[in-house]
């Protein structure tokens, strides 16, 4: 079913459309990632866009693609097919999405979708609270596939809400591990949400349709595009606290999708694997220039996305303090650290008395958590929201 | 053959012997790695040290070692077995064992040999001038088998002496696949030179004995025990540019022989494995916690030991620059330093518009090369030996 099939005429959209209803047209018109138009809709709202693509200042054939989209028969669509449209300012939206509009753009794709089509019955902002993509190559090896199928599972034990793509492969593995697990599994799409594409994971699909959430920015119908793959794979990683890729080859989508995890602040992980294998590539390339951490398993991922302290203690004596769980040399870094003053990596280490790289590993994983800041002065402890400093609260260092 | 097995008498070593003699002596009495006696030796001498122990100050049972030590027959044995004595300040004494004397003790042992007994005709000086240790498990599995034959043969195809210990597993693979290569690989051996250890490997390390080198601290005869393989770990870290770890139980020697490798400031590298490989957990970790850097084969290593740009420019245009060969992200980072003034890593990313976490990383490679110097300031660029720093050179900057 394609939008642009349908005959214009007295069903064609009109110029003036409330927010909403512009957000969804603008979604059958626009390309996916159209990062200016992405940045206009921010600042004028979609309203004046709109106003702006039918007068054509957009250029013709955008003006052309507007002429013909028709609006009503979508909205009749999409509700028949039970997929739904959700903006930012919805109670659903989830605000990690805003980060998208501080991202630079990878392979001039990138912005805030105007909105996400949605199919399925979980809630967008709920499974963005503690999500991790996995992410990898369509032609996994047996290696990868099962390495994806028993990190999804674990990860979605774990409470974990696992994202990917609709692949064969790496994805669709990370779909099943998670569904065996009982856990949740949600799908970004670069086609409509009611597109199953490659057709062989149809079924697959509509499960997750059925029990969990398809998440697509285009409009039902919309057939997936090489440059929808681009786009798409912004919202992956901008939809999770992390993104670890199992098995990718040199050059693969999974390293695109690395790459906006990188921009945008997401914690890139990787799983390494055989040194022989081409699809192992991929991630021992990220993992050997610092730009993913190596993940062996749902362990080490729950300690990277997790605030610092959470997944490692079994057992909470008492009040729980910011440093519990700690490793003794995460802690001595971590005293090192002065809220008032920034330090070098240097001083710290040298405090801490612990090697200069290990330092910053710590003092890195401790900005992920939140706890400290890193700027072009050193390194300083966050205050804590609503009192003082992490390390003004005295129990933190004297217990 | 155990030195201590002659009876005592008219072959007994006097007390007073010369510098050389005294160091061969205290070999076969002092136990391998025991960092209090190895200090006093290099501040005293091995003559007044000898002279201690026999005079009992370190001990009765040390003083008895001493009084049953057959040195004469020592040395006719090791005349016999073609096996020669080394000591600090000969031709043939790497100075990178000094690195020893500075070093912390890892599980108690430590210090530098009092000298080191050889067999085979290798140079000493020679085989660490480019010389890469491959350590791992005995009981490797067919894929750690394969990756540190094919490691050890490329290294050794491209002028890497291979040093590993002689047992079963990775150690023998490594010298294998060294040989294999027609390269040149040497034994470092936690029993005496002429001990083949294990018993299986006594062909394998004949090989090494006719061809190349085994090293020992112990003299000939000497049975190996579990506090002689770790005292002998740090000697395969101290003689080596880099150390890589191919499989590793999560405890293990070669974990031992990381911390020496750690300690001695030396490139720990290791190579990744199948995620569900027991034996890969060691390596995982190393990378994981930022000890070792992940390799996946010798170009990767080979990046790592060479001085920066040495393994990368593959054609040199006119006058070389030790900017040759850089990538775009090193050379912005290495632009942004300064020889006069210290900089923060923070300061350094921004300048060179490269994230914090990549720009220390190619601080830390700069500094590995000798490029760039680290403290508790910051990073400043080195000065060059016979002519300012390496950015003064203006060529540098400007072409």
């Amino acid at each position: 079913m394609s939008t642009a099939s349908r005959p214009a005429g007295p069903r064609r959209a009109a110029p003036g459309l409330d927010e909403r209803t512009a957000r969804m047209a603008l979604s059958g018109v626009v390309e996916s990632g159209e990062v200016e138009v992405a940045r206009l809709v921010d600042d004028l709202g979609a309203v004046e866009m709109w106003r702006r693509v039918t007068d054509g200042q957009l250029g013709a054939p955008m003006a052309g693609r507007a002429q013909r989209l028709d609006l009503r028969g979508l909205l009749a669509d999409a509700g028949q097919l039970g997929i739904r449209f959700v903006m930012p300012g919805d109670d659903e939206w989830p605000e990690s999405l805003g980060d998208l509009r501080r991202a630079e753009s990878v392979q001039r794709r990138g912005g805030q979708p105007f909105g996400l089509w949605l199919r399925g019955p979980a809630r967008l902002d709920e499974i963005c609270r503690r999500s991790v993509a996995v992410v990898g190559s369509r032609a996994s090896t047996g290696y990868g596939t099962s390495a994806s199928t028993d990190l999804a599972a674990d990860l979605a034990d774990r409470g974990v809400t696992v994202l990917s793509g609709g692949a064969y492969g790496i994805d669709a593995a990370a779909h099943r591990g998670a569904l065996a697990a009982g856990g949740r599994t949600v799908a970004v799409l670069a086609g409509g949400a009611d597109v199953p594409y490659p057709k062989g994971n149809e079924a697959l699909l509509d499960r997750l349709a059925a029990d969990h959430l398809i998440i697509s920015e285009l409009p039902p119908g919309a057939a997936p595009t090489r440059m929808r793959f681009l786009a798409r794979n912004r919202l992956i990683a901008a939809l999770s606290i992390g993104v670890v890729v199992v098995e990718a080859a040199l050059r693969s989508g999974a390293r695109n999708t690395a790459n906006w995890a990188v921009g945008l602040g997401r914690v890139l992980m990787a799983v390494p694997g055989p040194v022989h294998s081409a699809l192992s590539v991929g991630p021992h390339l990220l993992i050997r220039e610092g730009q993913a951490t190596l993940v062996a398993g749902a362990a080490d991922v729950l300690e990277l996305i997790s605030p610092v302290g959470e997944e490692l203690v079994p057992i909470q004596r008492g009040e729980p303090r910011v440093t519990d769980g700690f490793s003794p040399i995460r802690l001595a870094v971590f005293e090192a650290l002065s809220a008032r003053r920034w330090r070098t990596g240097g001083e710290i280490a040298l405090t801490a008395g612990v090697p200069l790289r290990r330092a910053l590993a710590e003092l890195t994983a401790l900005e992920s958590a939140g706890l400290v800041d890193g700027s072009v002065d050193g390194w300083r402890l966050r205050g804590v929201p609503g009192g003082g400093s992490a390390a003004a609260t005295g129990s933190v260092r004297s217990r």
